[in-house]
């Protein structure tokens, strides 16, 4: 663990020299204001202890990672159900793309384009009221990381409604093809409210404990999901975490991650860590810049790629 | 390994009773004629022993498996100058499809779908007689096997040359966008040859052995790649080994594979195994439909999934 | 004119005896309720006479022949501006197709199309309430028609927006793109509204006179548009007037033509007449079956094709 | 006459000083040689007197031109069931597009797309050899321009074979789908050279007579097609004859044309005239810049446009 600090510590103080630290998102007015210089990594390893460095306890704006946990929860509402209604192989098109839809009869590819994430968002409100379904939403958020302080930012929320029509188009679209079961502005709601929950580094790492640990926390040993839904749920994140940068990830870093346009990834090697970097510059993919380096450069030197040593 | 021995066997009887075997590839005249009750099993583990099952020595046409050597071959010829004419992101298409390469100037997303295999081809041929290109891929195929009794099947390889017009749409659209350096003919001549290889389950697992332990032979400790090398090959293989069903094979069996019409599948443990399952019934993703359920009964009874245990 | 008016009547005579009829559309459930059965037709000439038969004077839901009249409004309004919003070239797709939207920056192809159609509805709006854009429209039809009795059929309007997913999809889509200057909603309701519109092919007849005569009404001389823009409505009609079959009815009838889902079918012969017929049974591109047919049937006898008698 | 020979005379006037000129196509090397100064115009009335101007006497590369008469040269051969195997509706893509054909099952949308040209050329082939089938698309088109010094370039020809591969493209994956019947590479060969014909405006102009008069020569009366078939080639003119750009074409000039990439464009005026202008540079679509902007110029002080006047 002194070893693993260490390299933290210095990868840390690598990214924070680097200049090319891509560009901040800005369709979105709340998260353009983000400073580009941050820069954070966490990890919790087997025995639950926390490594840490730069802006760890920041909280910044999780986008696209809270798919990573509303799959988790509609998995445990209607299990293996949830393929009829989304598919599981990547996309190989941008993540708000419209045209696979209108080629698949309205069936998003996976759960982690928006298209699929909002038919997983409407699997969760299933008819209860949008604010039952986030209250559900941040407390499993809140009980797998530990900390009742995680909070969604509705000015986030607020600024991707009001801008949000692809999202729209693809949620009308969907509706068309009977793929959703609620008003399409309920299950948006859920949607961008999920994707503006705002949570640290350290937040992040400790909520991705379950799906390094075979499906449990691994300190308490309380089961979250079955080792069978965890291995699974990695199996997603390698192959669609990084909408048409996924492969590209996948060859560099070799770690199951799912990145946001906040600039945050979350990445499990299972068995042994679940780590979060955080840096708010993207490259042309949507995803983080910095973060995708400072992953590649720890997997390798902890030879933890899951692809071999 | 005593254990391990009688999975395989196990496994292999399973097998052997399912009716369920989907349908042998009819598009090559010659794939058509296989026996569709044939079912082989074979795996080297880090010591170098052989696990066998089944139909595990006769010879079928590896197809697609293939590719994963000419992958290799070509990026020991240009190393990653290799990625600026095929990408290595999923394709999100069917093997054949040519839309994706009119959306990206010809530029095959993969070099595991058939246009990505011929830009592949066509860098190994680099100026030289097919032939030569023919003959540097099947001692290659030897050696990595140990065995220099492989060889190509010309009956398989003639069938697929007078009907492959599909890959020939490919080839003639790749060499419109100067991807191809080659004359077409030459490119299609070279990759309808490789595809037409007859190798056993016996003879593919060695083959894979490099793969699975970092590069090396185990026993010899000959390297054949740089580990980081194998570890970027196996990581294609995950995302992209399985055309359009991928993500379902990632979800499922948790391993890096390579599949081939012929009904066979190449799959990696790293550190643990080099494994080759045949079966000719395909699924409708043209993947073998018995050689994935065997994988992923293998991979959940030995714990092997890279996504955890 | 005795001799049109025996043609008139040999046709829907014709008519009336054929089991071929096609399918009635469904989708929206008001429209499923039309008699089946029903065919009417009437034809307005330059000396503004008219001929009618069969169910000529009842109305039915003009669905997307009021498009012809929003564009000439919109055209009306800003002129050739709006060619920055909206193209014209035949789409070759189905007339709610959205992947061509996103292939081409949410502009859409032609006006006839769903999502032009839209775009051409906001223009109209430009700012004002939607009653205020409606009640234009309807005064136009009634002004074009001589015939203040015209009306929108509200439920059928109702109908389509609790079904219209697709079309908040498309509207969606191009108000990402900037295409759209209204809010989503209120085009889409200026939209669902005037295609609600209920004529009777009578009514439609004399409502085509302006495109037939030069812009002109034929018997007061008063112009309704310039021209060069009926000239150029034509075109469009020709060209795109039948979504996906817009080549086949171009072949086969040789008219300038803009059917409707209410099975309306508008054709337009230049300095000759201006003709309605309507039947509800649809052919799978959408447009009336034997609408189409007895356009056929009455351009062949009159020699009216504009490609050559 | 008098007053229409002052017109033409005027607009060739016009058009040699205009700077705009477009670009000349550089994709066959031949082709780029052409001097972009050169514009021609000729026009055969109802009598059959010609009206010339500029280069109307100079050969260029007909090009896309030829497709015209190859269909009705197939047309003649197998008359409606050419339907089958090539569609008729605007394609909606460019005319080397590969997308469109993959989603429809290798039928290519309609004669004038290059994919549908091919078809055409194959059928006109049917088992022959390739001389023996440019024979007869050479004498037919001596026969209908009265002019037996009708040639192909050669080196025109060879130019577009040794660079063709996106049309090897089309062919092969027309071939693959069943749609082609002989080998590609004939069928290949037939197509380049018909496409290398060369011929003057007067002698284009010549030869469109048949489209013009009702299927015959308007002077000695000789029926080359009926009445109805020349209707509806005029048809798929006007739709399809000017690749993406058939829409605005329709919509400017109203007339049904066809353009080729050597700069000509041949316009019918149905029941009034043929008419051939050149000019080498081509507007983005690839169409004649400065022949449309004639014809338009024409179509409008003659009031010529089928679409009213």
């Amino acid at each position: 663990m002194v070893e693993l600090d260490g390299i933290i510590q210095d990868i840390a103080a690598e990214m924070a020299a680097r200049t090319d630290r891509g560009q901040v998102a800005t369709y979105i007015p709340e998260l353009a204001r983000v400073d580009p210089a941050a820069f954070g990594i966490a990890l919790v390893d087997a025995e639950g202890q926390v490594c840490a460095a730069g802006d760890s306890d920041k909280p910044f704006s999780i986008q696209s990672i809270s798919k990573v946990f509303t799959l988790t929860l509609a998995l445990g509402k209607i299990g293996d159900g949830l393929w009829r209604r989304v598919g599981r192989e990547p996309s190989g098109n941008a993540f708000n793309s419209i045209v696979q839809l209108e080629y698949e009869k309205g069936i998003p590819r996976n759960p982690f384009i928006n298209a699929g994430a909002i038919a997983v968002a409407d699997t969760i409100l299933s008819g209860h009221k949008p604010n039952v379904a986030l209250g559900e939403i941040l407390r499993f958020l809140q009980f797998v990381s530990d900390d009742e302080t995680i909070y969604i930012d509705h000015a986030v929320a607020r600024s991707e409604q009001t801008t949000g029509f692809r999202n729209a188009a693809l949620a009308n679209y969907m509706k068309a093809f009977g793929i959703l079961e609620n008003p399409v502005e309920l299950a948006l709601g859920v949607y961008f409210h999920h994707c503006a929950i705002a949570m640290s580094c350290r937040q992040l790492a400790m909520a991705g404990r379950y799906l390094a640990f075979s499906g449990r926390h691994p300190t308490t040993g309380a089961r979250v999901v079955s080792a069978d839904r965890a291995k699974r749920i990695n199996a997603l994140m390698l192959t669609c975490g990084h909408y048409d940068g996924s492969g590209d990830f996948a060859f560099r870093v070799g770690l199951p991650g799912k990145s946001g346009v906040g600039g945050g990834i979350l990445a499990i090697v299972p068995g042994k860590a679940s780590i979060c970097v955080w840096s708010p510059g993207l490259d042309p993919q949507g995803n983080s810049r910095l973060g995708s380096i400072a992953l590649e450069l720890l997997a390798k030197r902890m030879r933890w790629s899951i692809f071999g040593d």
